[in-house]
C-alpha cells in the first residue's frame, strides 16, 4: 500500500532539505498522485517550486499535474522562465491547456512565443473550448496506427510513439484528412497473430463525442459503453483528441457533487467548485462558503414571504380559528417535501438520460397516482391529531388539505424540471429549494381557502 | 456511431424471426452493451430466451450480462437446464456470482452440482460477500504472470490466458500462496525490451482493497489513483480477484444517486435502486415510487408536528400579535434551509473523504462565522418588510430571530452528520430532510420566545 500523505510529506521535506534529487525522483515515481496532492496541500508555493526544480525535468510534470489549481498557478510564478517553458512542453496536453487558460494575459504573452510551434497550436486549440465542454477535458496525446499496417507492425509503431501518450490501450485509425476510420484495442493487437491486418481488427463505428458537447455527456458515454477512452471530433469532424476514463470519472464525481449541492440549496461554484481535488470544504475560506450559500438563502427568503403573503390575506380566518396555526408548518412542509422529492427524482432521471422530454405526459399521469396515494397516507397519519386538537371540522380541513397539497406540490415538483429543460435551462436549477418555496406558498393558500370553505368566513371582530 | 436502441431492436427482432444465427451474432458483436439493454428492456422474457438460444453458446454471456436484473432472472427460468449450466460457466465471474445470489434455494440446489468444481467454488466464494462490499463487485477473471518471466514470455503467457479475462491491461504477480507480489501493466510489458525481467518492471506496492470494505471505498481508490483495475484481497491476504474501472464508475454513479435522493428526502432502495441500469424512473411502478417516498414524508409529518407543538405552546402570544404569523413560514424555512445547506456540504465532504471526524472542532468554529454572516445578510433582507408590516418592535423581533435561527440551524446541520458518523451510522441519513425538520422546530421556539421577551407576555383575554 502506498505511504500515508503524512509519511510522504515527511519524505518530500527530507529530500528537499538534503537536496537529494535521486531520492526525490524515487519517491515521486512510487507515490500515488493523489497522495502527493494531499501531502503538499499546505506547503508554501516557493517550497513546492524548489521541490519541482530539484527534480530532473522529465519527472516534473508528474509532480506538477497533481497539485491543486491554486498551487499550480502560484508555483509557476516562482519558477524561472526556462523552467516554465520546459514544463509546458512536457505536460499532458489537457493539463497544459487548463493551466494556460488560467494564466493572465501578460504571462500568456511571455510564454507562447517561447514554445515550439506544435505545442503552441495544441494549447491554443484546446484552450479555446469552454470550461464545461468535452473539449476542455480532451487530450491530444493519443496514439494512432495506420489502416494499412499489420498487427505486428502496429505494435512496433506503438512502441516508438507510446512513451508520451496518455493511453495506448485504445489506438486510433485516421485517414489523411484526420477523420476517424475506426479504433483498435491494444488487447486485440497483442492477441491477434502478428500478420493480421489492422483493417480487419478495428471497430468501424466507434462511439465518439463532439468537442462542443457538455463534458458530462462524454463521461456518460464512457460509463455506458465501458470505454477506456473516447475519441473527440471537432466541428469539421476531424479528430481533436480523446477523453480518458480517469478524467471521465472525475467529471461524473464533479457533476454529482454539483447536483447534490443544488438539491441542498447550495450554489456550486463554476471554477473552484467543491471537489476535493479543486476546492476542499476543509480548506475553503469563510467568504467562499458564504458565497456558495447566500444566494439560495436570500432567494428563498422571498419565496417564503410568498407564504407569508398568503397568510396575511387570510389573517382574519387565522385569528378566528387559531387552532389552524398548529397545522400550518405541517401542511406547508408536506407540500414542499413532496414537491422536492418529485423534483429530485425527475432532475436525476433527466441528468442520467433515463427520462427525456417527450415522456412528460406519461410521467404526469403516474405522478398524479403516486402523489394521491402519498397524500392519503399522510392524511390518515394526521387526521387523528386534527380531531384531538380541533374537533371533526378541523380534522376534515387538515385531511382534505393534506391530500390536495401533496398532489399539487408533487405535480409542481415534477413539471418544473421538464419546463426548464424545454426552455433550455439546466433542469437542476429547479431542484428542491425552488420547488419547496413555490409548493409552500401554494400549500398556504390551499389550506386556508379550504378552511374558509369548510369553517365559513370569519365574523368581523 | 452505434445504432440507436430502436434500430437495434428492429434488427434483433428480424434475426429472431428469420432464425438468422450468424446475423444475430454479428449484431451482438457490433452493438454496444448498453444499447442491447435498452433495446430489449420491454421484450417478454420468453423472446429474450429464444434470442439467447439462437446465439452460439460462446456469444451468449455477452447478451445476457447486459440485461436488466429482473430480465436475467426471468430469462433463466425459460432456458433448458443444460443451457443454464453452460451459460453459468461462461459468464464473467462477478456477474455469475451476482445472478447466483438472486436465485432461490431450489434453483441453486439444481444448478450447483452440474457446474465444474472450479466454477462452483468461485461462485460460492464471491456470492458470500454482502451486497455493498468490495467482494460483491470483484471478478476472479484476472490475468497473472510469473515473477520469474521475461517481458516477452509474459506477453506470450497473456496471449494464451487472456481471451476470457476481464482485463489484461493490468497483470498480477502472485507468490505460491496467492499473495500479491506486485502488478505490471500491459503498457510496460509491450514497451519494454522482450528480455526485461517482470521482476524489474512490476510495481511492488500497488494500491489494493480488502474484500470486506464498502465497495464505494474501492471505487474511490480507482478514481484517486487513476487505476484501470484494483486487486482485492481476502481475509487471509490472498488475492480474491480484481475490481475494474467500469464497475467502479457504476458504483460511484449509484452512490451519488443515493446521496442525491437522500438530500431530496427520497429513500433509495437497497436492491433495485434508482439506477438506469437497474430500476428506471421511467419504468418504476406506482407502488415502487410510493415506497421510495412515503417513509420520509410520513416521518417528516411528525417532525413538522414538533413545530406545531411549539406554536401551540405560544398560542396566546400568536393570538395577541397576529402579525407574527406572517413571518412564521419565513423564519421556520430559513432555519431549515441553512441547516440543510450545512448538512449537505458536510455529508458530501465526509463521503468524499475531504473531511474526517477529527476536523470537527475546527469546522464548528468556521461554520459559526459563516452562519453568522448569512444570518446578518438575511436579517437585513427582511428587516424592512418587518418594519412595514408590524412596526419597529416586530422588525426587531424578526431580525434578531433570523440571525439566531440561521446560526442554530446551521450548527445543527453541521453537527448531525458528524455525530451520526461517530455513532457509526451512515452520515447521509442525517442529510437535509431530518435536519430541516429539527431546525424548523427549533426555529419556532426561538422566534416565539424572542417575541415574548421583546413584546411581553400577552394579556389574558
Amino acid at each position: 500500500m502506498p505511504m500515508t500523505p503524512a509519511a510522504l510529506e515527511a519524505r518530500l521535506a527530507a529530500s528537499l532539505r538534503s537536496e537529494d534529487a535521486r531520492g526525490l525522483a524515487g519517491v515521486i515515481d512510487e507515490a500515488a498522485p493523489y497522495d502527493v496532492f494531499e501531502a503538499l496541500r499546505e506547503w508554501p508555493s516557493a517550497s513546492v517550486g524548489d521541490l519541482l526544480l530539484l527534480l530532473p525535468p522529465p519527472k516534473r510534470p508528474l509532480l506538477f499535474a497533481y497539485l491543486q489549481e491554486d498551487m499550480q498557478d502560484a508555483v509557476l510564478l516562482t519558477l524561472p522562465r526556462d523552467a516554465v517553458v520546459d514544463l509546458f512542453e512536457r505536460l499532458p496536453s489537457d493539463d497544459r491547456a487548463d493551466v494556460f487558460k488560467r494564466l493572465d494575459e501578460p504571462s500568456r504573452a511571455k510564454l507562447l512565443p517561447a514554445l515550439a510551434q506544435v505545442e503552441r497550436e495544441d494549447i491554443l486549440r484546446l484552450a479555446a473550448y469552454p470550461e464545461e465542454s468535452v473539449g476542455s477535458i480532451t487530450t491530444s496525446d493519443y496514439a494512432t496506427v495506420s489502416v494499412a499496417m499489420l498487427a505486428g507492425e502496429a505494435l512496433d509503431a506503438v512502441r516508438v510513439s507510446a512513451p508520451d501518450k496518455e493511453t495506448i490501450y485504445v489506438l486510433y485509425v485516421l485517414d489523411e484528412g484526420r477523420r476517424l476510420l475506426g479504433t483498435v484495442s491494444l488487447r486485440d493487437l497483442v492477441l491477434a497473430p502478428p500478420h493480421t491486418r489492422v483493417e480487419d481488427l478495428m471497430h468501424r463505428e466507434p462511439v465518439f463525442a463532439q468537442a462542443d458537447w457538455p463534458r458530462a455527456r462524454a463521461a456518460g458515454l464512457i460509463r455506458h459503453y465501458d470505454l477506456l477512452a473516447l475519441p473527440v471530433l471537432g466541428a469539421d469532424n476531424q479528430v481533436v483528441g480523446i477523453v480518458t476514463v480517469d478524467d471521465a470519472m472525475r467529471v461524473e464525481q464533479d457533476e454529482a457533487t454539483d447536483d447534490i449541492l443544488r438539491v441542498g440549496a447550495v450554489q456550486p461554484g463554476g471554477r473552484g467548485r467543491l471537489d476535493p481535488a479543486r476546492l476542499s470544504l476543509r480548506h475553503a475560506s469563510v467568504f467562499q462558503l458564504f458565497r456558495m450559500r447566500v444566494f439560495w438563502l436570500v432567494l428563498l427568503v422571498f419565496g417564503n414571504l410568498l407564504s407569508g403573503a398568503g397568510i396575511a390575506y387570510y389573517e382574519d380566518t387565522v385569528a378566528a380559528y387559531i387552532a389552524l396555526v398548529f397545522f400550518l408548518p405541517l401542511l406547508i412542509g408536506s407540500g414542499g417535501n413532496a414537491g422536492s422529492q418529485a423534483a429530485t427524482l425527475m432532475v436525476r432521471a433527466l441528468a442520467t438520460g433515463d427520462v427525456v422530454a417527450r415522456d412528460w405526459v406519461r410521467m404526469l399521469g403516474r405522478e398524479f397516482l403516486v402523489a394521491s396515494l402519498l397524500g392519503v397516507a399522510m392524511a390518515v397519519a394526521v387526521s387523528g391529531i386534527g380531531f384531538v386538537r380541533g374537533g371533526p371540522e378541523i380534522a376534515g380541513v387538515v385531511s382534505i388539505s393534506m391530500v390536495l397539497i401533496v398532489v399539487v406540490g408533487s405535480l409542481i415538483g415534477m413539471c418544473l424540471p421538464f419546463l426548464l429543460s424545454k426552455l433550455r435551462f439546466d433542469p437542476a436549477t429547479a431542484s428542491a429549494p425552488l420547488v419547496t418555496s413555490i409548493a409552500d406558498a401554494v400549500g398556504v393558500i390551499l389550506y386556508l381557502s379550504i378552511a374558509v370553505l369548510v369553517l365559513g368566513e370569519p365574523q368581523p371582530a
